[in-house]
């Protein structure tokens, strides 16, 4: 059973760029870097680390990754996979560093997932006290912060389509679905959790990468880091926002980092059970008040996305 | 397979004064009123209430209910209890308000819990258009406003013996424990979902009932709601708070209704799968860091209960 | 001595959709409605009124309204405007609601400006108690709310000549100016309390009228009320924001009303005292970094103004 | 004329401590440090500095600073303490850094207050263009932070001849009084300016010091300011709040350094003219809803004061 998303691993073009605008601006926490991979997490995870960011050329998507319950789901959704005529690999315990042993698929649509069960929890106590497990890190006391990963958006060349590998095989759940006036999805919101989604779909001509995103606390923390963006000069970062989703209920803010990745920092959402049908969203509500509650349009770059890349293979694993 | 928690039933004293303070002053959004019973919900649930008042001399509790994946697991519910000895009674569709068939069972640690798996949603559409679906109502734009049930606090008497039927039984998740000493749990914080509780369980000499929660949005929601209670000249009514746990990292504040029970109104919370070990919180520790992170400690008052009411019989159903 | 804006007048097409719009979604507070006009305020204010919305064919600007610190200063600021051979009248008491004596003159920009000494406070105290003073009006939980009274924004076709007559000869003080690439000014902040403005002077062809502001607590509240106008399916009346200004540091949100009136609903702000020099913005920051710090730009829209209409003759006064 | 309060002076026993407190947790923003002396402002204050700290053995207030319109005022101020047969003292400009020529006095209430026009300003551009002029500063992201001092509660032996000093002869207005059951005021709110108050002046046996306060952003940052004291474990800092005044109507916290000095965060308040008569709270009133209009009690350790420390001499000038 899969639980939730639990990384990506996103490309960029310039590590040490990345690393003063996750970590020196944003306030990602630093799990650790080492050859041209700098891995973090927001501050409230226990998870020590859900996101990679690569040197390789960025923007770009290599791959997402998924908790199961227990271990044996990884041969479960192998054959699952295999029945499916889709490539399997099983990469050993430490390819990804304080991971278990993963299975990685390569999707229907064109994307590539890893599934994994083990993932290290950074130790909570220190001296044997509770040390701000789950909180704002004392030790990194700025930034906004992010607290912990949400969601990962995909474009996919059949939402409908998808929806069968996704949801009928995978037992994803849509919450939220914004048809088309042929009533064929055109954007589904699915999960595993009971928040709105872990994965977006959103239909395009090809397979990629639209945006990730991490929570954060309240509408402050969006405003402080639209400040901070502002502050430091950045402010041509912020794609859209901060403003109201209809979809999801979120408060959000669309951010470009220095490869052109595409970060989404969101509050807010909801809890609702898998099991209820999805809320559907009909044009021409959509573009007004599915998008933007608020009415502002997104600019034209928001339909700008980036390529998937080839994962690293274990011939060139990560020691 | 337990979902969460769905509803309290909790009993007032005077249904007028009740829906002045429920729905007049905090802004909870009414279900029905019929008869001595006045049934709410937050503003961004779908279900279409959550919360019980009951006129029959409060303060007080009379059970918790908890949705179960499928219906089929009344059955293997009510099996389980009569294994163990404890008294079930089956109710029909409709003994609730827009529920499905009930499974009632005594819990071995005092309490009453009601399953139900079909709990009718409203209709979020008007017009076909979604209309304001968990989100804040227009219909009702006062109030703080709450979004949605979040826990019942229970007292046991003995904390230890309540963990073996919550969590080894029925598949509850311990996601915090206050450990006393010797090494024994004091108060608990269960869950059937990824945040913080569906459940505390609190150790005390008789079954009682200390609380039940709402989620708020964010702080911004506590200060209104504070300053709604000063401005009505209630701010006696707020027995702790705002103020951060420690526990649960959740923003909360703890008011007195007018019958005497303990609502919690509280933001903030985390994430964590069911499989984690729990976070284990030691004395000294708890009382100045684990309850109130920001130093302030609860007043004598905080350690009062409510008794355990008899729910009513089949005989007297509510039509 | 002027002390600060006290009142604007703001003409509408239709007082029951203004009243919808200002009172019922808003939440700013009632005085008093007599025939074609609505008189309104802040929550958070003591001066009895401090909006006036008349009907007669809006969207559209009459005057606005400064408070001075004796009645003398009415003398003074009559023949100061005199000399300047501008047109001045005076009004008796109770002309505009419990007012005292009025001094109207014409600007020599192409404004009606009103000075006045008595404005009357509602009473603070009921039963010999407090109720409420300057705060969250209990009789009016509903709404954003709108604290108090901000600034007006007057389009002048000669921001320099315009600083001769309220700077030099009013004694206001200019907190920020954007300077074109001659270093003539474009806009003006200008003020007689610490805050940043009282009056913003912008350049165009003709006197006109662009917005006027009330001040809102904080982020949150810019948050609630854009979420009240899309929950009223009202977001198109959304023109810009809620975003962070460069210039005066504010978090805004500008909303048109249903005359097409611009209101800004501001929060943040700053103290400086009068004496300071200018903060002074020059191209190309200004439209990045003064108008939008966080970086999206103001629709096409925000350069329309509305025009500055006749007040009404004493002749057919108010009685 | 006197426009506002411009600095306090606080004595500390340990100035690394005062350093890491001030500083590294809260986030003010230091303008030096030299010998025993830290200069620090709020992140918003173009004033150079406005909080003295000195290491001689603290906690204890040396004088409170007012800023003048016109060093003209310094004369006229120096004789009007002459006609009341009070001490007073011309300092050179330099004498405190930053500053013009200095006028000190003793207050006929125990006091020493210094009077100045000369403030120098940072320098708000950088490179020519504004850099974040009265914002939160890209240099110092952490903290909470202090964006302006707001104001300094003296304890008098009697508030009643205090105010005939203060407001009488000096100009100040009162905004807000508490007043005893014989009707003489028990703690009065004074101002220059239009917020609630630049001093509090609050009845005791022996003039002494009750605590300074700097102005945050909202809610939020109170929040963030006391999860960054939890986080650090030094939640015993926190003596009352965050919660809501009634007098003032600010969300506030009091907070002790580490040298016992009692710092309150300040978020909020209004604006009134000077010339509107004080708002007043009668027992009973006052201490459920005048100092906490959320209804939970100061502690006792509220009551407490720190003593009046001399001034150095210009003998041992700070050169």
């Amino acid at each position: 059973m899969i639980l939730r998303l639990a990384h990506v691993e996103v490309a960029v073009d310039d590590l040490d760029a990345a690393h003063g605008f996750y970590v020196g601006l944003l306030g990602f926490v630093e799990h650790s870097r080492d050859g041209g991979r700098l891995l973090l997490r927001g501050c409230e995870e226990l998870d020590c680390w859900s996101l990679s960011l690569v040197e390789r050329g960025g923007p770009g998507l290599t791959h997402s990754a998924y908790r199961v319950a227990v271990r044996a789901d990884l041969d479960e959704l192998e054959a699952l996979h295999a029945r499916l005529g889709l490539a399997t690999e099983r990469l050993p315990a430490g390819h990804e560093p304080g991971h278990g042993p993963l299975l990685r698929v390569a999707t229907p649509d064109g994307h590539r997932s890893e599934f994994v069960h083990e993932i290290d929890e950074i130790d909570p106590y220190v001296e044997g006290r509770l040390a701000l497990p789950m909180r704002r890190p004392a030790a990194h006391p700025g930034g906004v912060p992010p607290t912990r990963i949400d969601h990962v958006s995909l474009r996919v060349p059949g939402v409908a389509e998808s929806l069968r590998y996704w949801c009928d095989t995978l037992g994803f759940s849509a919450s939220e679905l914004w048809l088309r006036e042929d009533e064929q999805p055109h954007i589904a919101w699915i999960r595993r959790q009971t928040r709105s989604h872990d994965v977006a779909l959103g239909e395009a001509p090809e397979p990629a990468f639209h945006h990730f995103a991490y929570a954060v606390a309240d509408a402050a923390a969006l405003v402080r880091a639209a400040d901070l963006l502002g502050d430091a000069r950045q402010q041509q970062r912020i794609e859209w926002g901060p403003g109201r989703h209809g979809a999801t209920n979120a408060l959000a803010m669309y951010v470009r980092d220095p490869a052109g990745n595409r970060l989404e920092l969101y509050a807010g959402d909801y809890a609702r059970d898998l099991d209820r049908p999805p809320l559907r969203w009909r044009v021409p509500d959509y573009r007004l008040q599915g998008h933007s509650w608020w009415g502002f349009p997104a600019p034209d770059s928001f339909g700008e996305t980036a390529p998937l890349l080839e994962p690293d293979s274990p011939a060139s694993a990560r020691a």
